[in-house]
């Protein structure tokens, strides 16, 4: 079973707003009998959704629109759809009931707000808005497809997808027999290129053996992945064992950092919890990131004890008291003053673990000796192991902001792991 | 003109890769003659990606595919174009010297690769990568149109687009006359609903007679774009300050946070360098997240000293100095809290304004007086000002860590603005 998105927003087209949809619905749908199969961004045009939507559902069983049921007049979704199956916008007891509820949930006057929200195209249902105020729309083809509308805004189509419509279709649908799942090979240290080509070059043949081989390089790694198609989660269990032992054969072995879907940081928090330990960052470089990467996992609070942010040599040297001597004579990106930020950090925050992070994001601040794109990321451990090592990577300011941290979470997770 | 964009990867539809160079190049285009008419996101499979083209051929001027000229078997865009305009993958001189190019920059030997990199359909252009591996493809089609492709990888297509593609397309082509840019009306503490059914009905049809208007919910804010036709920049500004002398005559005014399309962030730090303010943050429910989009902004390093995020209790009393009795007293979440800990931090970080920031993010941690969604915004000064307020806001824990980071960061403009 197919499944087509089609979003609707000129803002997703003029670089106003991050459409972040897609891939919420991508992440929900990766593991279930539902597949994701496209997604289409397109304009606030009635003529550009009626045909999309028509060309969606030649190629899939449900079409899902997102967007344009706002009470603006740039939200044209609702008419679009009444005009496409050639129906009428009326008003059913129970879409106006539903709008009452809605405005009556947020402890506001229905009668007094002018949305249109109760009306809907005849034959279409009204979907219950959990968080917001504008009905999604669900309704079945002639050809007994289903078409879905939901509003944009990301909060409300997460709870309307997840809450209401998934349910809905498992109940009513016929879903696909087999699940696709993809089972992630994490590596680190080396390029897509030197794996396939020189490593390892017979590895992507090797695993093609198992299922649909990817690979897919992201911000200092590259995954592995291998989409195994199973009925029962032991089917999954046996392959993963076939290919854990296929890969750890080869030359690969030593650059594994994880097998699964984790993400770093949640890696991190498990492991530190596992361990009891309590880690922070001394931040100068990374401005935040590494913290605010780490306090997005549930039950960070446990083991992520708090940073420092030390922007300034100030704050270098007088909350992680850094030796003002070591800035003068090394600089602040230097493996000294690392070493310093990550021991004042240990000592100061009361932790176990303190990696620290100074470099130049730039695009200003460089030099000859330290260009942009210098990282130094130093550790500290409470029973007082102490280092510093200095990487040169490349980007634009944000960009470099990215790959500091990722280095500076790679090298906390081998310390926890070590610990 | 316009430009529809293809993007092709299973991973952007199996949730491993959240979409980002859409999002790029819709900004980059947003104020040039070039339209970035439609995105569409499709799957590995060389049907497709011939289809999908064939189809945005009949729609647009130019069709740029990203993804999928790597050196693993699952890209298969080069196969696919080579086979839709019946080609052969060749080897020319350039096409060859470009390759080499590419690893010598790198240091590494192209003999010993084995990436096909060399090879390009017959009458297709490679394209220069300056910061990558795999060469881009440029082709013009029998009825003029222009078919370009470039790897999938950020980095490598933000640097080919704007340094290669974007160059030769306005050499090469005749651009559209008239620049579409959107004059954005920035409002907060308002709903989308509020603002067109209840505090200004007329608004909307106000500002149509000078463009096409949207309206946009944000977090915590809405902006409402205005997208003026011009073709010289006096046009503009003349329409602007008609439609700013509109605006302001309306109840919509105070509302009004800002004209234009600087970020919050861009906003704060360009404010508080004209006053020559140093800040900083005490985060504790925000997790580094105010500091992490500050340092975002290049330049901000003069006005953001630094933060301490103080996500254990010790943290807040020890280098916060937080009095252990007001957190035993009032709970870590509370007003008296907030204010002690953006009072330790004008001190501590040695900044002229600071914003703390305590609550709960979830999904535990949540009682009956204070439910997950509480958030307590405090700022003191150095001049001695300090004050604090708590906020019920909705959304999961990522959302809730965004939706409290915007209410710091609109306090801290405004603490900006006023000092």
């Amino acid at each position: 079973m197919k499944l087509e998105l089609i979003i609707i927003g000129n803002e997703l087209l003029q670089g106003k707003v991050q459409e972040i949809n897609g891939h919420w619905l991508a992440g929900f749908l990766a593991n279930k009998k539902i597949e994701l199969s496209r997604i289409n961004i397109i304009k606030d045009d009635s003529k550009l959704i009626q045909e999309a939507t028509k060309r969606s559902l030649q190629r899939a069983e449900i079409v899902l629109l997102t967007g344009g049921l706002g009470p603006t007049e740039d939200d044209l979704t609702k008419q679009a759809l009444t005009d496409m199956f050639s129906k009428k916008l009326i008003v059913t007891k129970h879409s106006l009931d539903l709008a009452k509820e809605h405005y009556q949930r947020i402890g506001r006057n229905f009668e007094d707000a002018n949305t249109n929200y109760e009306k809907i195209p005849e034959d279409f249902f009204p979907i219950r808005n959990h968080v917001g105020l504008a009905p999604g729309l669900r309704f079945i083809t002639a050809d007994g497809k289903l078409v879905l509308a939901t509003p944009g805004v990301p909060r409300e189509f997460y709870h309307m997808f997840e809450h209401e419509i998934y349910p809905y279709i498992e109940k009513n649908f016929e879903m696909n027999k087999k699940i696709k799942k993809i089972l992630s090979i994490r590596t680190k240290d080396i390029s897509e290129e030197k794996i396939f080509s020189q490593l390892c070059p017979h590895l992507w043949a090797d695993l093609s053996q198992f299922g649909y081989v990817s690979s897919l390089p992201q911000i200092l790694n590259v995954d592995i992945g291998v989409q195994i198609e199973y009925e029962k989660e032991s089917e999954f269990q046996e392959k993963q064992e076939k290919i854990k032992k296929l890969v750890n054969g080869t030359k690969l072995k030593e650059y594994i950092w994880h097998w699964g879907d984790e993400s770093l940081e949640q890696l991190i928090v498990e492991n530190a919890k596992a361990k009891k330990i309590k880690f922070g960052f001394a931040e100068s470089c990374t401005g935040g990131l590494n913290s605010e990467r780490i306090t997005n996992v549930s039950g960070s609070s446990s083991v992520f004890w708090g940073s420092v942010v030390s922007y300034s040599n100030e704050i270098k040297t007088n909350i992680l008291k850094v030796n003002p001597e070591t800035i003068r004579n090394f600089g602040a990106v230097s493996e000294q003053t690392a070493i310093e930020m990550a021991q004042g950090a240990v000592k100061e925050l009361g932790i176990d673990i303190a990696i620290s992070s100074t470099g130049i994001a730039g695009p200003t601040g460089g030099s000859e000796i330290k260009p942009v794109g210098t990282i130094v990321i130093g550790h500290a451990t409470k029973n007082g192991n102490a280092y510093a090592q200095t990487f040169h990577l490349h980007g634009d300011r944000v960009g470099l902001k990215r790959r500091f941290s990722q280095k500076a979470l790679f090298e906390l997770l081998e310390q926890i792991n070590r610990y």
